[in-house]
């Protein structure tokens, strides 16, 4: 059971527009257990239209094209459809109904443009279209399914979850295929692929494993596809199971949630708040922290002291510390988070001072080191890191390196 | 001229991850003048990668491939491309020393993964990769060019601007496209296009305009078209003239500068300092400020005021104005701008305090609304915002409206 995605646009091609319309579909049809087979990205051009139409014939199950349905004159991809059909264009009148009541809601007139729109290929089964103007069209030619629709990210749902999901779901009962993605933080991709490659080789044969690092978090994906959705499910909680066993450390959370998502669900459950004292992460932290809705439960706030003064100042380290070992040490992360926790009277903090780059490495401290400390009632804890060369990166894996030793203090409480 | 980017990655196609790398190089390759044909998209899979590969070999000029060069199993792009080409893995002993020193300065072994991606195909041109532990490969094949790399985007781009669009720069002579970039915030976009729907219908025939919106910010492209470069740089400069002319007060940059990079470049060149007192925004402001290289000659720090109580304490906003106005009012911005920039001892702050949403919102302050402040010697200003519902993106509204305003007091100081 395999699907085909043809998204037509020029505005795709050169990057101007990032499809995502094609990774929606995606999930939707893997869901109902389809492979999707191939994505391809088409020029809004007659010949290239019939060129992907006639290569994905017989290839697959099902082809979902999206794009080239609006009312400009760029859009070409009906009368193509027409001529790849051997059909022709009729008009539809309760999709010509549907578009005069649309345009009198919004109080504009009719006009030709609009008129267009409710000719479909003759051949086609119409799929209306309550969220704009072009309808989509659902043809059948030589065992395949021909999908059209438009290119609107909310008109393609809207179709999609109104005709096309629930038919292709009763037409093809299928094999299942679940997921499962595990995340975890503190070892690199070679490295974690080493302590796990006896489990990889282990997995039953409906199980596959597949690594997706991003930062220095790296989810692991195990995926399982079969005909009975129970054991599927019940093989991917055993590997669960036994990957906790092997790397419990590492797993942050079971369910795709990010580190600051999780830290926000362990510190409201224990009623715990938290702030930060941050350098070389410039907000970074805080800024991840406060992307959670309803953060404001238990995070009271920051001081991002990029200026020694303010370390002095506000956080209380003393300058004999700053003049002695330097902005970048553990001394200066344990006066910043002991200082900060007391001023802002929370239960944990976290601290941070490093060298972003590019510039400002030395010999000793190279650009891409952090110092990180967490501090708590019962002690403040340190690590030091070394990353890469670039700025942006560096500040993303500082940021993540704090959250994940955060984490793991607020769990040991 | 034309290119094709692969795409490989089972993670794309179930629609796990959105594929921004396709977009990303189309742009690249559009630039240096390339029809970017098609986006395919396909399995991590020998038999798929084959496929895709012999049915790109002579229908353009180059194919980029990325994705499929991770050190764990999942990954079997190297040896594929070694069957494809009729080559086979050898050490390449420049690699082995890169991978060895970045292992090294992270404080990691070197184990048995790290040292296989030292091996390339023999027949390939190795592009280092500075940023990672996977190099790119440059084929050349039947008078096709083809390009892979991993599929990690700054590892992407790291190597697509040292190594591939330099040299395909080189090697096709072609068409010049130029763009001007010229960067605008404080209209949507549809009141910005009837603005300039004079301006539009009157540009010469070589030029073209796109509009192209991003949290508020709308980037104005100019792209022209032609053999001589000299007449269409002449051509745009004019057309950017005529444009600062019509919007002198919208436009922040011509050369695709972010506002937080303007911001840097006017503070350095008039040896200004700045800091933030941030709440709905959580240090999003702060955070943008510091991904600028050497913001620390200007930025001296933050204070992120979530809790009513660092308000108060930290910043000086009396409990009066607090209880009286409420947190999310002109009266406690200005307060928090003053006592920030008094605290800090800066020439410039900025404060934000706004509902981010997605609850918290009330019928006269709704989700969306922000209060900020710009503080100076001269004066204190103020605006007040509305945006919608979504949090992570009220954020990004909230902190580039701030960063605007200080943009112009900074300017008209």
């Amino acid at each position: 059971m395999k699907a085909h995605i043809i998204i037509i646009g020029d505005e795709i091609l050169i990057g101007q527009t990032i499809d995502t319309n094609s990774a929606w579909i995606g999930a939707e049809l893997n869901k109902l257990g389809f492979d999707i087979w191939r994505i391809t990205s088409i020029h809004d051009n007659r010949i290239e239209i019939l060129n992907a139409l006639k290569e994905a014939s017989g290839k697959t199950d099902v082809v979902l094209v999206t794009g080239g349905l609006g009312p400009t004159s760029d859009d070409i991809t009906k009368p193509t459809l027409c001529e790849f059909f051997g059909t022709r264009l009729i008009l539809n009148a309760e999709v010509h109904l549907m578009i005069k009541e649309m345009m009198s809601r919004r109080g504009f007139p009719m006009n030709e443009n609009n008129s267009r729109q409710a000719d479909v290929p003759e051949s086609c089964r119409v799929l209306t279209n309550a969220t704009g103007t072009a309808p989509g069209m659902w043809f059948e030619n030589d065992g395949t399914i021909f999908i059209s629709m438009p290119g609107v990210p909310y008109e393609m749902k809207y179709i999609m979850n109104q005709h096309v999901i629930p038919e292709l779901n009763k037409r093809f009962t299928t094999q299942s295929i679940l997921h499962r993605n595990i995340m975890t933080y503190g070892e690199p991709e070679a490295r974690l692929a080493e302590i796990l490659s006896g489990f990889e080789s282990s997995l039953p044969s409906f199980i596959k494993l597949a690594y997706l690092p991003s930062s220095g978090v790296i989810k692991l994906r195990l995926t399982a596809a079969g005909n009975d959705s129970n054991i599927l499910s019940s093989g991917l909680d055993e590997q669960v199971k036994i990957l906790y066993a092997i790397i419990p450390n590492l797993i942050f959370s079971e369910w795709e949630e990010s580190l600051e998502s999780v830290i926000g669900r362990l510190l409201i459950e224990m009623k715990k708040s938290i702030c930060t004292a941050e350098s070389c992460t410039g907000g970074r932290i805080a800024n991840m922290i406060t992307s959670i809705p309803g953060s404001s439960l238990y995070f009271k706030g920051s001081v991002i002291a990029y200026n020694n003064s303010v370390k002095t100042e506000l956080l209380g380290v003393s300058d004999g510390t700053l003049s002695r070992y330097g902005a970048v040490s553990e001394q200066v992360v344990i006066e910043m988070a002991e200082g900060i926790r007391q001023k802002f009277k929370t239960d944990f903090s976290v601290s941070t001072s490093g060298i972003s780059g590019p510039d400002g490495g030395t010999p000793l401290k190279p650009v891409g080191t952090v110092w990180i400390a967490v501090a708590s009632e019962k002690e403040t804890i340190t690590s030091r890191h070394v990353f890469g060369n670039s700025r942006i990166i560096n500040i993303d894996r500082f940021s993540i390196a704090a959250l994940s030793m955060l984490r793991r203090q607020i769990i040991n409480h």
